[in-house]
């Protein structure tokens, strides 16, 4: 999928909104709790309730992993029935991953070669060694994490180097230089929505993957006004607000609704800030 | 297996040996090249073969992961196997994940509640967050990527930080402090052995996990001269030297062999250095 292919769907939706799809087990609304296939019942009534609000769906692999082989099995399922149904929806497989060379090649292969994901989000410790594999293959995106939504981001991703920059700047500036802008987005998160005026001055035309809007304390707003580029730039991530807006049979109508509720405020801000 | 446990094994064989079960598919000796069952066969006739020589064995996920639901079936087989037949080996899973607060917490609970390993290797690039739910697990290990062995390893880990050290310092600096000796080990690659000197001035004791020795690079001597520690404090990781010795019938003998002759080596090391 090319970046016209994406923006044209945020034109065509009005909307920028990724849905998570972290489907925990334990949180199953009530009619499909304990039942064996009631995972991927779930991920089906999720998407069909807010594909038509959403330009992305985001499974983490961590939820899926959690029950090993079945739970691969339920994640290939969920990628298979979006690419079925909504061939035009972006599919990015939240795996962070990140290994070496020949290694990392299985990877890109297990993601893109099988068809699975649009793109794979990447952690940039290794260098470009993680990266390169992924973007040998075209139409598809390296998700390269640079600055997280989560308290300890601190450690070492906002730590300054010895030219006074924040380590993760130094990411977004050597690797913007491995790929282009159509094959590699960032991870920034949106918990210092002022953090992303910097970012756009490195990064001016990159795809950024945004979570930590609500759950994290984001706001969607401050995530617009600094983070929009002339052709949107953002995919805005919600997966427990959607997921879990209601634990009864009501699950998918609520889901629905709270994604529609989001999509509308994004239709207002690309309106104020495209 | 507490670290008492990993030094007594490392007595006990004179070895320190981690072999790395990387098996490709599109490696396999001529006798299993194309079974369906050839993963498996061959990761059994590697395990038995080397387990006289070896204190650890370490798949890489990607190398199970590339297969879908049916490689993480293989992958879940190997560990078991490992597990009946040699509880005394440790099982470190190369996984290099690296997620936030919940989602860690679902990595964490795929490896060691399903008591698949022993320890998983993880990636510090988000910070504490992501190590923290593996530490929770007593008797589990979390194996933390310091400095790689690949050559973009120079892109961010050796990046110098404003008060002049190295990324992969402050690494070490910081993440020894989330756990401790008993539940924390680094990944130093050997490909810059003198390094390794510095590394043991900020962790003395931690076990080091090393991989680069042959294949990469690194030499055997330098990161026992410069990286042994009092308890040993090494595991040093051969993969395509060892399964891949010969593509016939006798792939498990060579197999066997190569494995021999690298603990022999780590014998008089280990009566030199420790």
């Amino acid at each position: 999928m090319t970046r016209a292919d994406i923006f044209s769907e945020i034109q065509r939706k009005r909307s920028f909104l990724c849905v998570g799809l972290d489907t925990d087990p334990r949180r199953l609304p009530a009619p499909l709790a304990g039942s064996e296939e009631g995972v991927m019942a779930f991920n089906r009534a999720i998407i069909d309730a807010t594909a038509p609000y959403a330009v992305c769906f985001k499974p983490n692999l961590a939820f899926y992993e959690e029950r090993g082989a079945a739970g691969m099995a339920d994640f290939e399922a969920t990628c298979q029935y979006i690419r079925d149904r909504y061939p035009e929806i972006l599919i990015l497989a939240d795996a962070k991953r990140g290994d070496i060379g020949n290694t990392s090649a299985l990877y890109a292969r297990a993601f893109f070669e099988r068809e699975l994901a649009d793109g794979v989000t990447l952690s940039p410790y290794m260098g470009r060694d993680t990266v390169e594999p992924f973007l040998k293959y075209p139409g598809k995106w390296s998700v390269i994490l640079a600055l997280t939504s989560n308290p300890s981001a601190d450690d070492f991703e906002m730590q300054r180097l010895a030219d006074g920059r924040p380590l993760y700047q130094l990411v977004l500036e050597t690797a913007r230089n491995w790929g282009t802008e159509e094959n590699t987005m960032f991870v920034i998160g949106a918990t210092k929505a002022f953090i992303l005026s910097e970012v756009r001055k490195i990064v001016p035309e990159h795809f950024l993957l945004v979570p930590g809007v609500g759950a994290q304390g984001g706001s969607l707003h401050d995530t617009a006004a600094f983070g929009m580029s002339p052709q949107c730039g953002l995919l805005v991530n919600s997966s427990r607000g959607i997921l879990y807006a209601d634990s009864s049979e009501r699950f998918a109508e609520a889901a629905a609704a709270k994604a529609a509720e989001m999509q509308q405020e994004m239709d207002q801000l690309l309106k104020t800030y495209l």
